[in-house]
């Protein structure tokens, strides 16, 4: 590896890159903003003892943590004495730790957004980096099920407004999956299993899950009634599967698709989950979430999804997903869910919290891999370059730049007092649309010679109308 | 320490905080895009030999390396064996590496700027962060003085647009302090020792500067030529003074002070370099940079400043500092200067390069001081909050939330079902200025009840017309 190349798995953003992700960026805030949520920002080293326990096994394994300096390092401590910091590992835990700490001066409702990177010691792979943004949005302080209905409404927004057209919220309860485990016979302390092997399902397959669960020792009754609760997953995969297909469908046709769906997939949970009160709880609790949505941005967006559990830990309620149509299967481009815990865990209070946090790298992947990114979106440095004709009129050449910037345009001079053919070329290289030629007889006669690079015409403009006159180029 | 406490010397930014921040950073990017500069976004993390031997002794030790992680930990290795990673020092080391590693797909003169945080081990102190923002700006590829000019010009008007008046950019050459050195009579090897005491003047005073120098084995005659400079020195800093107590002038006569007091130190210093072609080469540039900055935004903003050696080794030609008033001192809240062999440490070629560094919290601690943050800068989460009549009735209020989203507003919907004096007092407490109220009668008349929370009048406001009159109060 050259040693001029970024560390291994985190990327340099060229200009181009850096224009790309703040286009998706500004339309996640915009959407953000205009529902309440406030901007925070976290440090990007936090104390060890912060991240410790919450991320399980693996989470701890990925962190990055900060080596001890000096003094400080205590080589036969082991761990201990190498770090007390490591990199930020989600911006979930640090918003618990800062909900805690700063309970007095933040409102009871506290809505916010977070946009920023976070660091995991992963295998990079495609789509997959050691340093990636995150787009989180939380509410906190209220258990009532309208901020899960505002979430996905919010979030609906954003891929709208982001051109997507195929795309669904997968909703789901871990209260309907762990009365799915009661019904199945499954023991508390032994639900966590069934549910990571669950999460396989659609990378091994029915058998591989039935599997895992023989090799968990788990009752073969157990896994008989959980291969019953597989196979009502995979109708209602089927059903998906078909509401997705029909997901660019005019809106009223969606919706009546979509709800008909909904609720044959919650008959058949309800009839599964039997007289589990968790069971009944959570199915109810998801339709409060449907008919309050009916009123948001997500009118035909939500998809029941049974066999979603989400990795982590902490989801006390509903757990969502976004996924986008990738022919054949499902892209989650950002997920989330309740969790009523977490907070606890900082302070002496027990804080409802419910978010959804946005994967901004395979937002990028997707939208480049399809084209979307709108044609007007700046790909150059300026709207107009100022060619120097000779080392003695730079100044000339400074002044006019000046003068065009108090416009509002974007203005580039040529920077070296090179021949004028060497200028015209390099405009041409970072595609600038126009050229201002400042010579003896323009600087003479009070105008500018102005080349349009794309059409190849010259002609010659007053000082006083130039800057108007590409201010309405760059704006049409 | 609590242990819901950010990590020593980091902070958390709370929404106000934020929004700050950005208000400073917008100022800063549209005027760097203004000048054809472009955005760039390096990783966190770098690998450590990409920093090392780049800062100094100092930096080395200031930096946050990186545990390696399990299987790679190599405690019998010492150092080497504990970490290849390091956080980010600054951004010119970074932006070195960009410019040698994408040579061909960047653009031969390469404007970039670039806003990120850096860390370093410092001890935390009032304005001193262990995380901190620098927002950098970079010309590369051309070693024509016109790029100085810009720079300074860029910086000038950035400080005007954030509301600065008593500023100026402090400037210097390193080849003015070589010629200086020279002249009295101080070994090419002894060189960087001066420097580094000669900027400790304003702190150690005149005495200090040469107890250190004979502590350092100074020849004795060389000592007293250095004596002879600084008290030249202090002569121009009395009218550097002088000139800076009459920047809130006039532009013209602040122009005229500065000019004069310019060329007399520009005077003095050709005096004492003599015959020294370092010398006279620094002179000759600094007029050109003078000369050239005249066409531009610094006007009267510019102060030759013989004392500036800025502690970096790397820089090669000016070098620049901005200062603001701070009563009986200048505090720097940014500096730069020409580093044209840096590049050349990553690459095979030797690229020109010359440079910015603004440090963001320095700016935002003054400008909060001194209270200049404009009274528009949006302090609350929401244009108006919605209210929630009771549990049957959220959709209908999620419902005209949304309708309101549309025309742009920023809109919060009381998260429960709470009785309405409470849910009054929460958006007073939160300063939302309009609450609009929803009840049976609004919803059967389709009408709502605005109020405004800052008079307490109330009015009934029709569904078509509700959007339009926030918009117009959140407008005025």
């Amino acid at each position: 590896m050259s040693k001029t190349q970024p560390a291994r798995g985190m990327r340099d953003f060229l200009p181009a890159d850096v224009r790309k992700r703040n286009y998706v960026i500004g339309i996640i805030k915009e959407v953000y903003e205009s529902y309440g949520f406030e901007p925070l920002e976290t440090p990007t080293v936090e104390n060890l003892e912060t991240l410790t326990g919450k991320y399980g096994e693996e989470g701890s394994q990925l962190m990055f943590k900060i080596l001890k300096r000096g003094e400080k390092l205590d080589v036969s401590a082991g761990e201990k004495g190498l770090s007390d910091l490591a990199l930020r590992y989600d911006l979930t835990v640090p918003l618990a730790r800062v909900v805690a700490n700063y309970r007095n001066e933040l409102p009871k409702f506290f809505k916010r957004y977070q946009i920023q990177p976070v660091w995991r010691a992963d295998k990079p792979g495609r789509g997959r980096f050691r340093e990636f943004y995150q787009c989180d949005v939380d509410a906190i302080g209220s258990s009532s099920m309208m901020v899960e209905a505002e979430l996905i409404s919010a979030v609906s927004e954003i891929f709208e407004r982001l051109g997507f057209e195929n795309f669904s919220i997968l909703l789901n309860h871990r209260e309907i999956l762990r009365g799915i485990l009661d019904a199945c016979g499954i023991e508390t302390q032994k639900q966590t299993d069934a549910l990571v092997a669950l999460d396989k399902l659609d990378k091994i397959g029915k058998e591989g899950v039935l599997r895992e669960l023989e090799q968990r020792d788990f009752l073969t009754d157990s896994i008989k009634s959980f291969e019953k609760f597989i196979n009502i997953l995979e109708e209602s995969f089927g059903v998906v599967g078909e509401a997705f297909e029909g997901s660019s469908d005019n809106v009223t046709n969606r919706i009546r698709r979509r709800d008909s769906i909904n609720k044959a997939t919650l008959e058949s949970l309800s009839d599964f989950v039997g007289e589990s009160e968790s069971g009944k709880l959570g199915i109810e609790s998801i339709r409060t979430i449907l008919n309050l949505a009916q009123n948001a941005k997500t009118v035909g967006r939500i998809d029941i999804f049974p066999t979603l559990a989400r990795g982590l830990s902490y989801y006390t309620g509903a757990i969502m997903e976004i996924g986008v149509d990738e022919g054949d299967f499902k892209l989650s481009l950002g997920g989330g869910g309740r969790y009523d815990g977490l907070i606890g865990m900082f302070g002496k209070e027990q804080i409802p919290a419910c978010g959804f946090s946005l994967g901004l790298e395979r937002i990028l992947v997707v939208m480049d891999e399809r084209g979307m990114f709108p044609a007007e979106l700046q790909t150059n440095a300026a709207d107009v370059m100022v060619t120097v004709w000779n080392e003695e009129r730079i100044g000339e050449s400074l002044k006019l730049a000046n003068e065009l910037r108090q416009s509002g345009l974007r203005v580039l001079v040529y920077p070296e007092a090179d021949k004028l053919g060497k200028q015209f070329k390099y405009a041409s290289q970072i595609n600038i649309p126009f050229v201002c030629v400042l010579g003896e007889t323009e600087i003479a006669e009070n105008n500018v010679t102005l080349k349009n690079m794309q059409t190849g015409e010259q002609e010659t403009v007053s000082r006083e109308e130039i800057a108007g006159k590409l201010k309405n180029s760059a704006r049409s």
